[in-house]
């Protein structure tokens, strides 16, 4: 463990905190990388934190701040601040794809994002989404979830004029199974403009939605 | 040559004659196969029938009767008739999935089955669809055409009633290539009611529309 | 939870209400949907639903009408009535193929047809299929559920007038593990007249089945 | 050239002489091949030949037999004997798989061993089949020949007690394209006693034949 | 269950009787077919039973015979026959290709055939191969038993003369998980006379065998 | 061709006028498009133009400006005016990856945004690469453009805090063929930031770079 | 159990004695195996040895020296010897791909070679990587062990002039699923230089990197 | 092509001088690049350059060393230097394989190593390749070269204790087209110590070679 090197140049090079995955990874690493960045009072951003890692990680205390809906950890002696700025639509095609938004929102909020999320709007009930492209349309970033087909992607991007991150989620059966069909969906895409990331990648998508509106700051600023 | 057994019985059976796909076979099979029909009196249907084949056939005369829009043939010693009836609403996402579509629109014809075609309605520009609907709404069963990403098939079942029969079309690159994409979406799609036929199978998807109409027919007189 | 959407406008829009599928929700996403559409005094079809999770949906009493071979349950609050038309027959090759094949027929029953259900007359031994054709003839749709190498598929559809309505199964092993081996000889059929769903997708045949009578029906009145 | 080492121990070994695939050799080497075996007075057998490779080997004059039908050529001073027993039916499912049962034939017949061929014998039309059984039940051993869905393999295969031993072919397009879909079937098979090749293999079809073919006769002397 | 219909006349046909594939049948479900057959004073083969399983078919009694080694079971009122002849090499790469291997081994002894079993000679240490040859060579039918990258298959059918049927066994990580490079070097051998069955499959190997060993016994009296 | 449906209204909805991808069409659809929008006082961006096909659409003069290096055109009655604004670095590993590359500069182009194109940067030449980083840094947007195996996306994507939007291209042979191991590297980075779109699809980056500066743009003046 | 051959002569031909994968094995199987060769006086290498499975072996006492982190195990009288060369660099890309390193790490060990364990180096932060380019550069063979995209491998074998043998890792999500997009990235790597072998095989990399320094050894004696 | 950067750092740094692929490049690209290094005095390495391509290059006349067997060149002023050294054995299992290991022996002769060529030693003749193991033996380094279903690799690296790489090859149809399952053997080999590069690689495959002897006399003069 002690082989571990945080890598804090890159906060500096990239403007992004890494962050760590914990699915591959013992609860002894986690614990080992966690105390290793807390030491150096910086703060780490963990996701895919199943419950009972997170259980078992009990003795961080008040320094583990976990959200179970989304599977995401902040380790930091203080709460993290609340965002102070709105910048990202997260758009969910049906509950089940919600844990992957969260992911999203969770990364958003922890980068200092507010985010607006939006739930069960498939396509095969085209009004649910009709109804609420106003709101969609109100952020300068659309994050689009959604497993099966993902039909959403090419629906969205045609009915906005925000860059749409498209996350196919492993949501699905059949030829559906572990999100290749919504994966090929995004990138096979008849409407241009979307952007895809990873099967699940709902961490990828919101730190690519942060530099894109960092584009804008850099911009007004420059 | 004089191996082939047409299977005149399978129309007795299952109410749709046999039809061939050229594309495997040379011109002289396809020759022999011909005139072995024309001489019983009946007359053949034949399908990704290319231009050159086609020309390579001209000995037919008139008894040969080609569509190069839809690489389709119907040999027969008199003109096909015109069918009497609608039932069918074939609608194709893009131009480049015209051949298919007419491939359907063609097989329907003489099958007896009129139908209207729809074109360039992907769902990238969702106001072209939904300015259609109501046509398409008017037909008993719809085909959609599709290829790129498929977005199509599940938009389309979620705003009609009728059986949607999805061709997804070889349209497309990378990972649409060959149509792999716009299968999957057609199979995952979330909107229920959607049956699928082989990648640029609209021969199959016709001779199904066909075998629904046939189910209305049946009870009708039943 | 409190996000979500249920799509009442589409039983409106296509005929069909909607239904949730289970197996990518928790026991409280489903508990939570259920009141909500019990509510509004309205009916919700659920699939794919484990007997451990219908046990913890114990709390809904009379109103959670649970099928365990099926895994399929309605949420009512008087029992689902008795369908008085018989229109589909479901054929299944093998015992293994039971579970999807009765998702099917629980799925028509919710939607008001009856059905025949038909076992263990996989191509193998061909007599015993052909023993019942007189029987699957007898209806106007027919349901073919085959897993392995879905030869099954292609028979029937040579031997039958009906529309064929293929649901490939995740049943067998090697090559045919997943049900891929199965899908493919659904889709590349030489027999015109299969149309094929998604692997396992008992629910999504069914409701086409339905689709596809509906077509009869519009027409008789119209 | 000089390179190539001919495999005359082979024959002696596994009682089957050594055959050449052209598809991947130049003109050049094949014929480099060819005079090296026909100098030490044995013949060779080659298979995939297409008639512009056969012209361009022209100068090899009778020792040359070439059979266009089939793509297989023989090198030999006298011209193969005649087979003098029948031993397998070589049964192909429609006209598109004929140059692939061919090689079959072709095969077996250098190697000594007569053949029937049945063509057109798709499962779709499901009579042709059962009308030529008792003809194919006749033979000691079956090959089958089937493209696109490949269910032929299990219905004959359930129909004759002989060992089936399956080609699938390329034949099809769309899942079934490069002859994948059949040979899923030909694996997944649900009648036992299907043994396959690999696509378009009638070469090693027809050896295996000749193999169990010889068990027989080794069975009788020994 | 009562739908279960056990192809008695199979048998008939094609000299094989039925069998069952436990591993996707529940316990009741194999209770009620094994009761079923019983009952006709017939027995019953069944393949993939699990302990677990088996030991809850327990109150069959003496009428279970079960061989864990194997996961084969049969079901009879007396004890299976010892088979009276042997006729078939089963030759596995390595330990963990032992379970197919005793599948194939039990299959046979089943349908009355006796067989030599030899197990870790995998091509990598070429010599313990080349020490079994005689051994191999001694039996009309050899079936060959391989996962990894199944290279004894081309070997084996290299250096005898009778038909090989190889059966890839899911043995082995990476590119070859589930089977598939085995079952991929098994139909692209470069030495003819390879057949080949699905992966795990030691079944419908050794039924193989058993009809090529009849064409031997066939031929000799007819 | 009449019915083509040009979406007029997607370019007010989205941002961003429709554009044609020559390789499905004929010339003559091409035309009819081409024709079809000029008459209407737009301009048509057309991408994957071959240069037989461009020759073959002469007949518009000077009306048609046609790029070889990256197969696209611009059917407008003036020229397209030069950019004003820089905004895009274009990174592309090697030579072979430069037609794609171009295809995002001339999209860019077309949209009103100049770019920097930085070509030979492959990783096995790592200071290459890090001495053209400076450049890459200056600008608000990076698209990548990387065959074979794609490591330069995460390479790049730990070197700048801009956006990183991947294009695997089709360069490579074996497992890189088609662009497959390119597009997995892309989506697969361990380095987050990196949005990915369809294999060779220069045009689709472009359009998102164009989509992500109006975020800037639109904040600015928001 | 008593089939067992253990390759004695392998060690004397190859150079490499035998190891045994225990993930495929039974405990009684691994137990009749070390039990053979310790009965031979000699010693036994083997890998993926889960916890559990280790325990119990634990009536071998001190002959079983087993490595947790690395899932290996020796069995052998004595204690293994402590190697006196070093002769390779194991550079592992991140945290998750630890035990993957260890097992190459304890194989060199195994057959007498010291080696660099060098963790967290993944790409992403590239600085990391070069920080530690000397320390790798030190040794005559690198051993690089990462999952993801697996860019590591290319940036490596740019940086070094000693082979670089690639262990791609099964850790990852989505495209990166059980380690083909790492498999691909090694196998395509547009660097020169680059050898593969299979997806988590460190034992595999480790016996080829012995092979190589015999090589060296070989060439200075010879 | 004023935009390409010769690295010329990478022979300082890696050893080895960069390669240029043809295949995907123009020859006005290929002309560009080989004048550019001929002006810098260097000398240029080029693989897979197809004879058409190579005559549109005369116009370098001396300068360039074509060589079509390979189909690779050289572009120098003074002819390569013959080796002196001999370090390899390159195995090609078959004459459908001669291009690659070419390609294998003209860069190891580029690169200063002689080599010994050995073809026809397919597995399915095991005494062909035997009676050439004490040749193969003899030279520290084996390149093992073959397609279809790619045993040679296993094989091989069981009979001789040098590292080997194997190169698959291309060749094959069915489930061997395009080189995948020679590809999986090799990679899945049960025989530790291969070492596997891209289908059809050659040339990484004798780099890597070289990289091996350089270990050795790095180790010498160490």
């Amino acid at each position: 463990m002690s082989d571990f090197v945080f890598d804090h140049l890159r906060a500096e090079r990239t403007g992004i905190p890494e962050a760590v995955l914990a699915s591959g990874k013992s609860v002894e690493q986690i614990a080992a990388i966690a105390a290793n960045v807390l030491d150096t009072g910086a703060s780490l951003f963990v996701t895919r934190l199943a419950p009972d890692k997170a259980a078992a990680l009990g003795h961080f205390g008040a320094a583990l701040h976990y959200h179970p809906g989304s599977a995401t950890a902040v380790f930091s002696a203080a709460p993290p601040p609340e965002p102070d700025t709105r910048g990202a639509a997260v758009v969910a095609a049906g509950t089940s794809d919600l844990s992957v938004a969260r992911e999203a929102v969770q990364t958003l909020r922890y980068l200092g994002i507010g985010s607006r999320l939006i739930v069960d709007v498939g396509v095969a009930g085209l009004w649910r989404l009709l109804d609420r492209v106003e709101d969609i349309r109100a952020e300068p970033v659309v994050i689009a979830v959604a497993g099966m087909e993902g039909a959403l992607f090419s629906v969205l991007a045609g009915l906005v004029d925000a860059p749409v991150i498209a996350v196919p989620t492993s949501v699905g059966y059949g030829v559906a199974e572990g999100g290749r069909a919504a994966l090929s969906s995004a990138l096979a895409s008849c409407a241009p403009g979307v952007l895809t990331v990873n099967i699940d990648n709902g961490y990828g998508a919101a730190v690519s939605a942060v530099k894109i509106l960092r584009v804008a700051r850099h911009r007004q600023s420059g």
